[in-house]
C-alpha cells in the first residue's frame, strides 16, 4: 500500500493524544471545527492539559517552515481541505446525549459528511467514539457512501464482499477501535492502554491492528467484528455506572440506618472480591453518558433495559439527594435556608480535571437554589466563563474571603486538601458536607 | 477469664469447618439439630466434601474414649444440654427466604432460644449467619434476654453500659463476625479468607478479635459495631448479584442484536478495570438470597431499592428465559416442542459441588415441563434423592443411554467436559445450549 498518512477528526480528550502519538511516526493532519482549539493548539497549548507544551511542540508542523519534509508531524487545521491527502481518517468526535438523554450523533454524522467529501477509494475511516453496537455501520458509513459517492467494503455476513478488482477502484473499509482515554490519568495514557481493533474485512482489520499495534505499547485486541468492539467499549463505562450506583443505592440505605456507608465498605472491602466503588456523581463524558446509547440500540430492539436504566435514573438524582441532606442539616441547626450561604468546592466532573462537561455538580448547586439558598461555587481548575457559557453558574478560580453557613466538598481536588474548610463557615455549627468522603469524619457533619 | 471453650451452632457447610478448625486449639461442641448429619459426621463422613473424612476424624472426639482429656477437640451432637458447658457460642445457622423472597429468621431465632437456655453471665454470643444491619441485636438479642434471663451488655450509643460490678453476675455480650465460606472453594479456605470481627463492647470486639485471629491466617478486620460488620456482609454478595444480571441483561440484548456476547467480554476485558463477570444462573443459599434481607430492611426503613431489587428480578426470570431460547430453537429445526426430550446437565447450584440449595437450574426445568417438553435431569454431583425432596424432581446420577432433541449445559461441572455431547443427541440437528460458555462456540447452538 501506499504510505500511511493519518488524519484525525476532533482534537479533544481523544483526539489530541492520539494525534501526537501517530505524529512521531506519520505525518497527521488534525482537523477540529473549533477555530479557538485549533489556535491554541498550534501555539502549543493544550487546554484539556492532557498534553505538555514541551511535547505538542516537538510534533507540530505549520507546512511554512522546513517541517514541511518531515516524514512525520503533526498539522493542525481547521480547514477540511486539507483532509485529502490522508489515506486513514480516524473519528474522535463527542458522542453526547440530548436533553432527553437520547444519542445525540450530530457530531458523528457531520465527521463523516467531512470525511465523505474526500474520501478515495481505498482509504480506511476508523471511528473511537463510543456508541451503540451497529452505529458505525447504520448510521455513518451510508453517510460515508453518499458524501463520497463510492461503497463500503466488507465481509460481515448481510452483504457479499465484492471481487477484488472492483475493490481498488469503487470501495472504502471502515473500522473501529475504541477510545479509552481516562481524563487526568497520567497512568493509563493512550500508548498504556490495551486497544481494541475492528475492521469492515479481514484486511483491513490486519492494517487497523498493524496502525494501532505500531503506537500502543500495551499491544491490541483484535475483536471479531466492528459490532462486537462497539458493544465491548459501550458496557465498560455502563458496567462502571451499574457499581457506582448499587454503592449510591447503599449510601441511601445505610444512611436511614445511621451505619456510616464507608466503615462498611472498608470492612466490605477486606474481602478478595469486593470491588471497591465509592459512592458519588457520576458526571462527565463517559460514564453518564454511554449508558443511554446501550439503552437506545436495547429499546430499539425490543429490550427496555431493566438494570442499565435504573442505574442511571439512581446516579442521576444524586445531585438532589446530597442537596437535600444539606438542607435537612441547615434546618436541624436552625439554619434559615431562605438566603442560607452555601459554598460548593468544585464543579468539574471529576477530581484534579478543568473538564466540566456533563458534570452533575451542577445539580446540587441548582437544586440548592430551588430551595432559596445562595450558593456560590469555588473551583481552581475550572474557566468560570465555560461554567458559565455551559451552565449559566457564577464560580470563582480563587476564594473571596467570604464565609458560609454549609460548605459542601464535591470534587476532590487535591487543592482542597490544604484548605481548612471549617475556617471558611460563619459560625462553629456551621455544616460540612463531604461527597467524597476525602475530610476525617470528625471534621464534617455528614457524608454520602 | 476462664479457660476458653466453643459452642457452634449449626454444622453446615460454614459451621463444620470452623468447628474442625477452632478443635485444633479449643474444645469444641458442634451442635446440629439434624440427626442424621450428626450421625454422619460422627463416623467422619461429610456430605458437603468441604471437609475429609482424614481432617475431620484427626479432631473427633466421642467423649467415651481417652479423648475426654484432650485439651482441644471437636464434640458433635445434637443434644443441646452439652452446649451449656461452652462460654464462646457461634451461630452458623441458615439464613433463607421464605416463598415470597422475605427473610425466614426461623434458623436464627430457634437457635437463640437454644443458646438463650444455657447461657451464664458472662459468656459470648457470635453471629455468623448473613442478616441485615440490626437483625442480631434487633431480633436476637431479645430472644437471648428472654430465654437466659440475663441482660444484654452493649456500649453502643443507644443503651447505657452497666456498671463493672453488675457485668459479672447478670450481663452477657454479643458480637457480628460474618462467615465468607464459598461451597467448593479450595483456594479460599476458612483460615485463609481475612474475617471481620464485632463486639457489642470493646472488651468483647477484642476478646471476638482475639479468638478468631487465633485460627485465621489471613488476619481480621474489627468492625466499628455489629451493624457496620451486618451491612458489610450483606452487601458483599448483593454486589455480586448486580454484577452478573447487569451481564446477564447484556446477554439478553446482544443475544437480539446478533453479536455473541462472550466475545463481547473477551474484548472489554481488555480494559484494565473490566470486571469479568459471565451471564449465568444465579442460585444458592448467598448471592441469590442476601439482597433480599438488604431490600428488607432498606423497605422497612422507607427506602425502596430500585438496583438491588432490579437485579434480583432480572437474575430470577433468567432460567425463564433461558428456556424459552431452547424451544424458540427447537421450533426454528421443525423439533415438536410438546413431549420434545430435553436433558439438563447439571442441577446444583454451581459446578462441582453437591450444593443443590436453591439452585436456579430447577427454573429451566419447570418453565420446559410448561411447554410440554420431557425434561431429564442428569447431575453426577447431586443426590437423586435430595433433588427429589426438595424440587419433586427426577435426577440421574449417571447416564441411561437415552438419546434427546436438545441439551443443556446448566452447570459447568469438571466432569461435563469429559463427556461428547452431540454424541447424546438423537438426531445431528439436535441442539446443544451452553449456559455457561463451557463448550467451543462451534459445538453449540446457541449460548446466553
Amino acid at each position: 500500500m501506499s504510505q500511511i498518512s493519518i488524519a484525525i477528526i476532533g482534537l479533544g480528550y481523544v483526539g489530541l493524544p492520539l494525534a501526537v502519538e501517530f505524529a512521531k511516526k506519520y505525518p497527521v493532519i488534525g482537523f477540529d471545527i473549533k477555530q479557538e482549539r485549533v489556535n491554541q493548539l498550534r501555539k502549543g497549548y493544550d487546554a484539556t492539559l492532557e498534553i505538555t507544551g514541551q511535547e505538542l511542540n516537538s510534533v507540530l508542523c505549520d507546512r511554512h517552515s522546513s517541517c514541511i519534509d518531515k516524514p512525520a508531524a503533526l498539522f493542525i487545521t481547521s480547514d477540511s481541505d486539507a483532509l485529502a491527502e490522508a489515506n486513514y481518517y480516524i473519528v474522535t468526535v463527542p458522542t453526547p446525549t440530548d436533553k432527553n438523554n437520547r444519542p445525540d450523533l450530530t457530531p458523528l454524522i457531520k465527521a463523516s459528511e467531512t470525511i465523505g467529501k474526500v474520501l478515495k477509494p481505498g482509504d480506511i475511516v476508523i471511528y473511537e467514539s463510543t456508541v451503540y453496537p451497529g452505529a458505525t455501520e447504520e448510521e455513518c458509513v451510508p453517510i460515508l457512501e453518499k458524501f463520497s459517492g463510492l461503497k463500503y467494503c466488507t465481509t460481515q455476513p448481510q452483504t457479499q464482499a465484492p471481487s477484488p478488482s472492483a475493490l481498488s477502484t469503487q470501495h472504502f473499509f471502515c473500522g473501529y477501535s475504541p477510545e479509552r482515554i481516562n481524563p487526568g490519568d497520567k497512568e493509563h495514557t493512550v500508548t498504556r492502554i490495551k486497544k481494541i481493533t475492528s475492521g469492515s474485512t479481514p484486511e483491513a482489520a490486519e492494517k487497523i491492528d498493524t496502525l494501532y499495534r505500531s503506537i500502543i505499547t500495551a499491544g491490541t485486541h483484535r475483536a471479531s467484528s466492528i459490532k462486537v468492539a462497539e458493544a465491548a467499549k459501550v458496557i465498560e463505562n455502563s458496567q462502571r455506572d451499574i457499581n457506582i450506583a448499587f454503592i449510591n443505592e447503599l449510601a441511601m440505605i445505610f444512611n436511614r440506618l445511621g451505619i456510616d456507608t464507608h466503615e462498611v465498605l472498608e470492612a466490605a472491602g477486606t474481602k478478595w472480591n469486593f470491588l471497591q466503588f465509592k459512592p458519588g456523581l457520576v458526571g462527565g463524558h463517559c460514564i453518564g453518558v454511554d449508558p443511554y446509547y446501550l439503552a437506545q440500540k436495547a429499546q430499539e430492539s425490543g429490550y427496555h433495559p431493566e438494570i442499565i436504566l435504573a442505574g442511571r435514573r439512581l446516579n442521576d438524582n444524586m445531585g438532589k439527594y446530597i442537596a437535600s441532606e444539606v438542607v435537612k442539616l441547615l434546618i436541624k441547626r436552625d439554619y434559615k435556608v431562605k438566603g442560607a450561604a452555601i459554598l460548593m468546592l468544585g464543579i468539574t466532573f471529576k477530581e484534579n480535571c478543568p473538564d466540566i462537561r456533563n458534570t452533575r455538580a451542577v445539580d446540587i448547586a441548582q437544586e440548592l437554589k430551588q430551595y432559596g439558598a445562595a450558593v456560590e461555587i469555588y473551583d481552581p481548575w475550572a474557566t468560570p466563563e465555560e461554567v458559565m457559557h455551559e451552565y449559566g453558574l457564577e464560580s470563582l478560580s480563587s476564594l473571596n474571603g467570604n464565609h458560609y453557613d454549609a460548605i459542601i466538598l464535591t470534587v476532590a481536588h487535591d487543592h482542597f486538601k490544604t484548605l481548612d474548610i471549617r475556617k471558611l463557615l460563619s459560625t462553629p455549627t456551621g455544616i460540612v458536607y463531604d461527597v467524597k468522603g476525602m475530610l476525617p469524619p470528625d471534621q464534617v457533619d455528614g457524608r454520602l
